[in-house]
């Protein structure tokens, strides 16, 4: 193929390529991959530059011509496919984006960027570290690249929260030691302790997991802080003008923020909170690998739960978990009637018996109700709900 | 100049110089700094290995006279200044430290041993990373240098906990991505990282935040212990013998302890704590930041917070939070009238009308006061303040 | 000596030495240790790539053989012996293990393995950092070589939890700066700050501490996760498949699992947690060292501690602990008594009085208790005992 030197050629390409039926992929992108230390076939880690979701077909046909023209035999038969690449593949690719390598630069044509700086590799190395992927159904992830093809999906913020089918990515995944962003199989380090130990090398490892560390992979945004990179783990999603702060917190993949909050405590696996709440102190809030019976837990917007408090249910916009309590499914909860009243204001839709004084509900029954301040009575010990003096800013439209 | 070949020349020289009025500076300090990846004049972070804090205004005057004899104009009439240094300030310091060159070792003029080191480095290298910071007055900082040299004398413990102006330190600070000790642009990491990604040499982020961590800049007393250098601060102050674990603990900057303290909980912003007290796992003293409308907390000596216990008011001596339970300032607590005796036995100031058999306060009202337990009776889930096992050792020239 | 060619003639001089009547060791093993930068006698670190525990007396004579035969006296009459190696030692034991050394590979012979590199590391440098270390009597440890082998068998499974003299290795051990496993003198950053700033070298500190980290000398089981080092101090035993969670976890050195447990909170000096336990995000086990009055507390199998919970006594299988609450010594639980008798049919040899419709108790009397939930009723504050819901699998042989 020559060179396409023009933008209309580029177009005709991608149709001619198009026409012949590939299938548009949800996502894809280049990875240089880590292999095990002992097993090379083990792939560790795929450290992805770029990374396209639902968008850059016209890129996408192009990898996938590459590939054909480069002698792969592109199988789309299944949900993802995983190849390497050669020579052959950057030559075309490279040839195919001739048009965009001057433009190509910032976050311009970052795929284009990608072929450049592997077309100037391969004049060096060879290129059996880089591995292209393409998941074209969202089905349980096959392979270490499509689950890190995820993992950078929902933490570069491109899919949302929850909306990725990662089933059995921990079975994918291989469990290895990290010394920084390095992966090492366990099992290496085992057949070489003595010699690097005695040899004084033995490295400093950092972590024993399945998953990076989202700092080893992902550049927040401007505004964002994370004062301890063991707390986030990859997969998890930071909006930015987060915060999250070294005492007690966590964020687990699948969960996150979508909105600036601060973050001192733990949103598991699941858990999303949205924007100007604050997660106090050792604050723990369940996910559906721990508690919640497989009902993910939302925090609406403007909602503090209080230093070392548990909430296990969702909740709206403007709550308060007071410190040190725990609001469950199964929590009773004590209202009076007048306090019914005014949190009936910012909650529309919400509909109670208004027989009694008092009215006990289960935290299952007041999940993902705005402008309630959860509080433990220390007079009496009861567990009650009132009307938060936090502000809750209701769509108009919606009621 | 020649060389000032006796203390009392060096005392003439400092006259002479102190004669012309220049300012006494309130600190002052060298610095190596670290300049942003691609804004060369962005300041990172800055290094002193030795910083003076109302103190060895003799080396000030030498200092300032230097900076005039090698081209600066000294700005007396902000709060601080901030100036490179160039051969002939250090020409010049060496010059008047030389009286001091052999007897400045170890903990000794160490000023003058700052000058040696780059007066030795100056003959290779260019003195452009190398800055000279005065504070004059305890304004809000304007630059990076001053925010890092209030740090150093917070951390030092040269400056009191809460004594120093550090308002829109914050605004003054860029946000970084640590490598160890390195800050990094996060601009920087945008611009190259698929360079970086595709060449397996993206760096191992440690953590993003304004701040550097403590353990990057302080020498702790040889009988503290930090666990995990996450946990403390640049800013923070921790008294010798201070043991800080990294289960969940945290200290914030402008917070610490003013003695041996077990600190396996979170001391926000502002929070300090006495010798001989505990702060239990998981525990939270909240900050001026979080939740104790500006009425900073004081822990006194001796004093024990149970695990995950969480604290809003300040505590005198020898008292006790029970594990899991919350005092915070609008918290309920009920007090029977012998135990209001034992306790006014240890708080000679404390009133109370003496009527019902139980009273009840706020915990703002018991803000500060001796040899109090407080707990949840597990039979009725009151919240309760007793006179606590703790000793408490009152300062008779006081009552 | 000749090279001992056949296991027979090994066993012969192994009959020989043992002839002489050395005594049997406890734990023996050969390490590399970390001096102090200013003081080369101080040890700072012992590094091992083998231990023995109760084990390989074959392979202790030989060791004792080779110090005598190179020149050591050694002190039998002491608890412990530690003492530097030279060649001579190595060309002893390298002989007396030749018929082994074909089949010293993985894990088979790893004394013999140790040699084998000790001779190739011995011809291009001095043996002065390597050490030999036997434990005869497990007394108070009084070297820091002895309490690295007393951590590495707790560590490595070869010694039980709590089974092990570790009085006073506090004081055995220094306090040291640790940049990634490179144990560092405080002093010597002290004494350098100066220059180290200067030039740009101060080192990046990741803890101060008298232990180093699990990670730095333990490899784990295969499915074994610890998400951040800092988390898990050496001396600290993780059985196969327990995972330790970056929020508020932290495992002290004399505690751990003996089976697959999920740790996102704490398990202080001395607790024990049996396999399918759940230790939630925050969850405190109180420790010797904090407050349980030097009872230890093991927890049983498939027990659940809630977020934030408190546990001071120990529990049997199948319990769980409501997120949030505390359960100490003292704390006065409610049972009903129809809730009694159901909790009887999990502990057979519990005896209580039938008298009244609800019974209280202290927390030491429940304590080791299978099949107890304990729960705060959230209507009246009472902390409550029931039966719970979890399995408990009784050993029908012991009742």
């Amino acid at each position: 193929m020559k060179k396409i030197k023009t933008v209309e050629e580029f177009k005709e390409l991608v149709s001619s390529i198009e026409a012949k039926g590939y299938k548009k992929p949800l996502g894809f992108g280049i990875a240089k991959v880590d292999r095990g230390q002992l097993n090379y076939d083990l792939i560790l880690q795929a450290n992805f530059p770029v990374i396209n979701w639902d968008e850059n077909f016209g890129s996408a046909s192009v990898f996938l011509e590459a590939l054909v023209k480069s002698g792969v035999e592109v199988d789309f038969s299944g949900s993802e496919f995983v190849s390497s690449i050669n020579k052959k593949f950057v030559k075309f690719a490279y040839k195919a984006f001739y048009s965009f390598l001057d433009s190509a630069i910032g976050d311009a044509h970052k795929n284009v960027q990608v072929i450049n700086m592997l077309k100037w590799i391969s004049e060096d190395i060879k290129l059996s570290d880089y591995k292209i992927v393409f998941i074209f159904e969202d089905d349980a992830p096959k392979s270490v690249e499509s689950v890190y093809l995820k993992l950078y999906a929902l933490s570069s913020g491109k899919a949302g929260l929850r909306s990725l089918n990662l089933n059995g990515a921990f079975g994918v995944l291989p469990n290895v030691a990290w010394s920084g962003r390095e992966p090492i199989e366990l099992e290496w380090l085992r057949v070489n302790e003595i010699e690097l130990k005695l040899l004084g090398e033995y490295p400093t490892i950092d972590s024993v997991d399945k998953f990076p560390r989202y700092l080893s992979h992902i550049i927040p945004a401007q505004n964002t802080r994370i004062l301890d990179s063991s707390k986030v783990r990859m997969g998890a999603q930071l909006a930015a003008g987060t915060t999250v702060m070294p005492g007690a917190s966590y964020i687990n993949f699948n969960a996150g923020t979508t909105g600036a909050v601060m973050v001192e405590g733990r949103i598991s696996s699941s858990a999303i909170v949205a924007k100007g709440s604050d997660v106090g102190g050792g604050a723990s809030i369940l996910g559906v690998l721990s508690g919640t019976n497989g009902n993910p837990v939302g925090i609406g917007e403007n909602t503090l739960l209080g230093a070392n408090s548990v909430t296990g249910i969702p909740l709206g916009d403007g709550c308060i978990v007071d410190a040190g309590i725990a609001i469950l499914e199964g929590t009773k909860i004590a209202v009076t009637s007048s306090q019914l009243a005014k949190i009936k204001e910012v909650n529309p839709d919400f509909t109670y018996k208004t027989s009694d004084e008092i009215q006990f509900f289960k935290g299952l029954e007041l999940s993902g109700m705005n402008g309630i301040h959860f509080r433990q009575n220390s007079t009496n010990g009861m567990i009650q709900a009132l009307r938060s003096q936090r502000e809750v800013v209701l769509n108009e439209e919606l009621h």
